[in-house]
């Protein structure tokens, strides 16, 4: 554990919610000790008991909690470029499925790759996150559809958690699409629901998702899997809403979910269903861009509902092949309409929430020191610019 | 000038036309000589007197040309972050025009800065752009509106082709905007106009370009415009149907223009006039994105006439704060449904005709040795990324 330090000479945007916007602190000073953000103020009020640990001035610059992306698919075998390319040469969804596009390429792929490959695949994307000042990143199963790769996807999760200074927090997805000629309730029965047993068994579970779509499971299958979750102690989340109403949602606030992703058709109703459930919208703006959907999140209605909105980037190599969180900020101010401030809670606060993570997502005495430190102005411009990346420091646990 | 070089152990994306796509040739060898390529073909046929040249291995990877970012607006003072943040608070035009906001308060910063930080400022951007391949970029004046400035703006433009290994291409754009309270008829007659034969004069200029549109000048005045700039022997180019068809399209093809950029509202007319006037069709999706614009521009009809479409990022602080060629890429991809191919050749071959570069765009014996070497698989892999940047090595004149 390296020694005290308070960093001076900074702008903090501690995201305390209630105050000033973005919770900023204008000529601020942030102690650090054990790993932990000690003492967070203006620097002309630092505590006497601090004044004489060792400094470290960040140049005027502006500070933020490191960011954390609370929805992704980084763990995952091969791509889809050239799926990619085919759809824009004019291939059809059937010529497509007969080249063996599709995620059930993705599956095979996956299937198909050892835990040493997928994890030095998976290291070069979660590389690029850390970049940015990422600190936090959650990871799913769900490209496996089998007992075996379900939980080598999973350790390899865990494993980015122990060879990156980053944070890992999984999510089993057994129940993310329905494997090629098999029957939806038999592979619920008598494979995911195994699977999850069997990946708690090994510790390898955060948390318990699904996919609720036409395309995936209904409600009555989905319900199948929170029963078992909750049977196992375990938290639930969903991707509910995303291409058509299903009714995800409220079955998720029922139960409780952490967050709810995608939502792009939630309604009114689902909006306050979630408020009373504390669950938390997670917009996935990648996904929607690249799916080029026309339907958005009902971002006023989560408003005055009072629904916590995280931002993600969903990276997957199929709907999102998108590597960038602060480009899903951008997204979500340029296509959801959300404003900077909203964007920046979206990957701190909020998506620590989204996660269950009480111990980070503000610059706040007692929480963890992660930290971001930018080359901007000002806030917004994390959100404003498009596609470059003003990362000057982050700070992990304390530690640069 | 460094030593005679041989690159092998690479698949080479030469972008030549009408053979494989993409002009892969799988297993190949690149031959560098005085900053120059000398030769390139596969492998197994390295010509007898190269065989003991100094090799260099890249270990499969992908090697394209250079990319070419064709528009920017890269110089300029002062960023928009606020007016973003406003305008997603909820601000109106009116508001955010009381507040200094449009491209007024880009003009005033640009006024208020000096060489040394417009310099400054702009290197950021620069560097961000060779981190992804970027070999030569094209830069335009036309936040001045007044004599001192534009040509301030377009110093600073060449000392970045000084300063930092990348060729810079001038575009003169004092019929940028109507500067506020100005007679457009006026500005264009008593400033414009003595601007652009001063900046000639300095040898400042590469190419002269004017915004035809509503909120900025007519097809007369544009043509003022242009009568000078033939008078002065300099080719010109223009931003065109962008917002509305306003016939920009149809003059700058009359003038021969080396390129009409942004061209959403362009007519299949409009194509038929570039194609025989021989300019290339620079589409500007990050423009398109940032503004939330549904008219695309008329990709099949460019296709059908036979008009190269080049892709850039149109750098700029107001409508298109995007400092990431790939993810333009990406864009017209996504937005404009342009191939892969399409895309990469929109940011090499056809990028360099818009700038009536005859010396680059394309692997090929003769053309200047500018090669980026990337960790990809397969070109597509560059336009189906949202994010990330895949660049291992850029070489420029020879030299990484
Ligand atoms: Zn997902
Ligand atoms: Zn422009």
């Amino acid at each position: 554990m390296p020694e005290p330090l308070l960093l001076t000479d900074l702008r903090a945007a501690t995201m305390l919610p209630g105050g000033a916007a973005y919770g900023v602190i204008g000529d601020a000073a942030i102690a650090i000790e054990d790993g932990a953000i000690r003492w967070v103020g203006a620097a002309r009020d630092v505590p006497g008991d601090l004044a004489d640990w060792p400094r470290r001035g960040l140049g005027g610059r502006l500070v933020t909690p490191a960011l954390i992306d609370c929805h992704t698919h980084i763990v995952h075998g091969g791509d889809r470029a050239r799926e990619f390319e085919m759809r824009l040469e004019g291939a059809s969804y059937e010529e497509i499925a007969r080249a063996g596009g599709g995620i059930v390429s993705t599956v095979s792929a996956t299937r198909a790759a050892d835990e040493a490959t997928l994890l030095k695949d998976a290291l070069s994307r979660v590389d690029a996150l850390i970049a940015e000042g990422v600190g936090c990143i959650e990871i799913k199963s769900g490209y496996g559809l089998d007992l075996e790769t379900e939980l080598r996807m999973l350790r390899v999760a865990r494993r980015i958690g122990e060879v990156r200074p980053v944070t890992v927090v999984t999510s089993f997805l057994g129940a993310h699409a329905v494997p090629a000629g098999e029957d939806a309730d038999r592979y619920i029965d008598e494979v995911c629901l195994p699977a999850l047993e069997a990946a708690h068994a090994e510790g390898l579970v955060d948390a318990v998702d699904g996919f609720c779509e036409g395309i995936a499971f209904d409600t009555a299958q989905i319900a199948r899997v929170f029963d078992r979750a909750a049977a196992l102690g375990l938290p639930v989340k969903l991707h509910a809403e995303q291409l058509s109403h299903m009714g995800g949602t409220a079955l998720a606030a029922r139960y409780g979910a952490r967050s709810v992703d995608h939502v792009e058709y939630a309604s009114a109703a689902d909006a306050r269903a979630l408020a009373d459930a504390g669950s938390v919208a997670v917009l996935l703006p990648g996904a929607f861009y690249t799916l080029r959907e026309t339907q958005a999140p009902p971002v006023q209605a989560f408003r005055e509902a009072g629904v916590p909105m995280a931002v993600a980037t969903d990276l997957n190599p199929g709907s999102s092949p998108l590597g960038s969180l602060l480009l899903a900020m951008n997204m979500a101010c340029t296509l959801f309409r959300l404003t900077p401030e909203e964007a920046l809670a979206g990957v701190t606060r909020h998506a620590a929430r989204a996660l269950g993570l009480r111990d980070r997502g503000e610059i706040r005495a007692g929480l963890r020191a992660d930290l971001a430190v930018w080359n901007v102005e000002t806030p917004a411009e994390l959100s404003y610019r498009i596609g470059t990346n003003p990362l000057h420091t982050r700070i992990v646990g304390g530690q640069s």
